[in-house]
């Protein structure tokens, strides 16, 4: 059975899938021995909290019963010993949260992907920011939505499935959205009578300023107050490799996502997420302050090494956490194709347009300093300012 | 956002999804203290390879290289540590298999779940033994799927989208397809010009007798060769906490349903993945002569109690390996309508309805001895047989 023979049987669904742009780039980018990259949006290798994982598996092993229990089957709505805490946090947060409105899942993409499957058939709009993250784009445009920008004319005729967006840190543009911004998000979600769907991914990983309230806090407050459904992920402040996030929303909603995920994939790792439920004090606090110190000193680094190499070349923010800046060039430059001189001369991004629903953006880029070697990130932006 | 805010959001997959009956029966069965459960299809606890999870862990944390890319991010397809061991594994099977061949999944129920979303557009049909595994069946009825039994007669007027079949130790009857009944399915499969999805998850768990050659054996041997796709599991021979299982198949198919994953949950637990990769060699040899015989023992403590509590009062044929015994009682009893008198009297099963996709069966149910303490079997039995 080769291509051809798979001819006429795929379904709708899997021929709209688009591969990734930035998983193509990564394998460029493996094959280039000197090549400074900026392109992926993953913590740092260094930055493993190892120690403290090896010590939640030692004490987990260490018992009969409880390596028996993290080795078996378990709900599917997520491990008592994780969602507990995941509960426990919303409530030293000031919301009113049980475990009916927790769930975990195989990380935050398949969050995002479960609410697409139980909110949106083809055809419904989802209404996104422009730039977004480009892997929420892949499973919108994979399940047939309509993707449309936040910014534009709402289609009166019909209602969207739910708004997709990140209030801090986003992903691509580092940028978060004001008191204001925030307010109005959560407005405009009650006029259009939808779903607001906040992922906060980088949640954690603030340098500057003191948090503002969540999109959930300002509808609300309580996953069942409101609209709002909230995803995090232990990827960025823990590590990716344990494939778990979760999502706090209204009971009744987060009942539904959990049949699909039984159905599509039983559960996610027991063991991950018993391990998780060990870390998660810890992680939350003191592995997160390393964090930020860690992440802070790049990103200070990369726009002290900008101002210098880029200068007026190009426009940018001050992004007050998470891993990335967001550089708007020159109009008539196209980032896609100048991506493959810049791997030339030893330096790599991500090219803007993959974050547009609509394919503008093709003179932006994103960088993300979060994998760069601290002692390289002024070289790698000279070598991208020498090309601009 | 409550059950009624939900109203007139829900996507039709999402309405199609039927809570599993099993899971409600777990809850029942978890209430009642005495109760000897032949429900859950399940490993049993104390048998899982803890010591040399262990080992792994602590050899892959030992090394800060080998602890980084176990927590990192990790390419859809699966970690090349354990895509390498399959491919050896397969190469020693006689098969020609490449890296390109294999995917590793979030235990097998993903790996029917992506092959449904890769083949099935809603309507279509899939051909199915009845009974069968009630996960699938879970699976392409949410994707609308018309789901026929392959001993019925065809619909020639279109092609099915594939057929679902497990050749050994099937879940829920344990029986094993004869080679003619292999040569037969898979001639079916050629002359109906669809594919042919053989889910193997008990493979490495037979007490008697030689194995026969796979589904994928009888179709050219190697997983490019023929129209069959190959689905393993590491849920039953190593520990399902660890959410791994893995697809073997043609290679153009496999590359389209590695985008499905990426697109849906990004890839598996790469930590699982590399432990796994550690242990393999020790679980396909040592650990799965050791689970033979427990289970075997199990199994012939079942077949004796049977013969000696219910007698005449239910036909079943001896299972060659794998958990399951199956009944089939009077045609006037309803094993569904039962269970709760069963669950009063101490004794728990599945009952065979679930296992139908056309509702019949009602007279049928599962028997899994393989987490019953081996001295409770016979008065588990001998219940169920004062019950019949």
């Amino acid at each position: 059975m080769d291509e051809q023979g798979l001819r006429g049987r795929l379904t709708e669904y899997s021929g709209r899938i688009q591969p990734s742009g930035i998983r193509a780039l990564e394998f460029m980018a493996s094959r280039s021995k000197d090549l400074i990259t900026f392109g992926p949006g993953r913590p740092d290798d260094r930055c493993f909290p190892v120690d403290r994982i090896q010590e939640a598996y030692a004490s987990i092993f260490g018992t009969p019963a409880t390596a028996a229990d993290a080795l078996q089957y378990a709900p599917t709505e997520g491990s008592l010993a994780l969602r507990s805490w995941l509960v426990r946090r919303e409530q030293a947060l000031g919301r009113r949260c049980e475990l009916d409105n927790v769930l975990i899942t195989s990380g935050s993409q398949q969050a995002i992907h479960l609410i697409t499957r139980l909110l949106a058939e083809p055809g419904r709009d989802i209404l996104v920011q422009a730039p977004t993250y480009s892997g929420a784009l892949q499973i919108f445009q994979a399940n047939g939505a309509n993707v449309r920008r936040l910014d534009a004319r709402p289609d009166p005729s019909s209602r969207p499935a739910f708004i997709y967006a990140m209030a801090d840190f986003q992903n691509p543009t580092g940028a978060c959205l004001t008191l204001k911004d925030r307010q109005a998000l959560v407005e405009r979600a009650r006029q259009l009578d939808t779903i607001l769907v906040e992922d906060n991914a980088y949640e954690t990983l603030r340098f500057d300023g003191d948090p503002l309230p969540s999109l959930m806090d300002v509808d609300g407050g309580s996953p069942d107050d409101g609209r709002t459904v909230y995803l995090g992920s232990f990827s960025k402040c823990a590590a990716p490799g344990l494939r778990l996030g979760w999502v706090v929303g209204p009971r009744a909603l987060v009942a539904r996502l959990a049949l699909i995920k039984q159905t599509e994939d039983l559960q996610a790792s027991t063991l991950s997420q018993n391990v998780m439920a060990h870390l998660a004090d810890f992680v939350f606090g003191q592995h997160v302050d390393a964090l930020r110190q860690s992440y802070r000193m790049r990103r200070d680094l990369t726009l002290d090494a900008l101002e210098k190499h880029v200068g007026n070349k190009a426009r940018w923010e001050r992004p007050a956490g998470g891993f990335f800046v967001w550089l708007q060039l020159a109009e008539d430059i196209d980032s896609t194709a100048l991506l493959s001189k810049a791997i030339e001369a030893g330096v790599a991004y991500v090219p803007g347009a993959s974050f547009f629903p609509d394919g503008s953006g093709s003179n932006t880029l994103r960088l993300s300093y979060s994998t760069v070697e601290p002692g390289r990130l002024e070289e790698g932006i000279a070598r991208l300012g020498a090309l601009l």
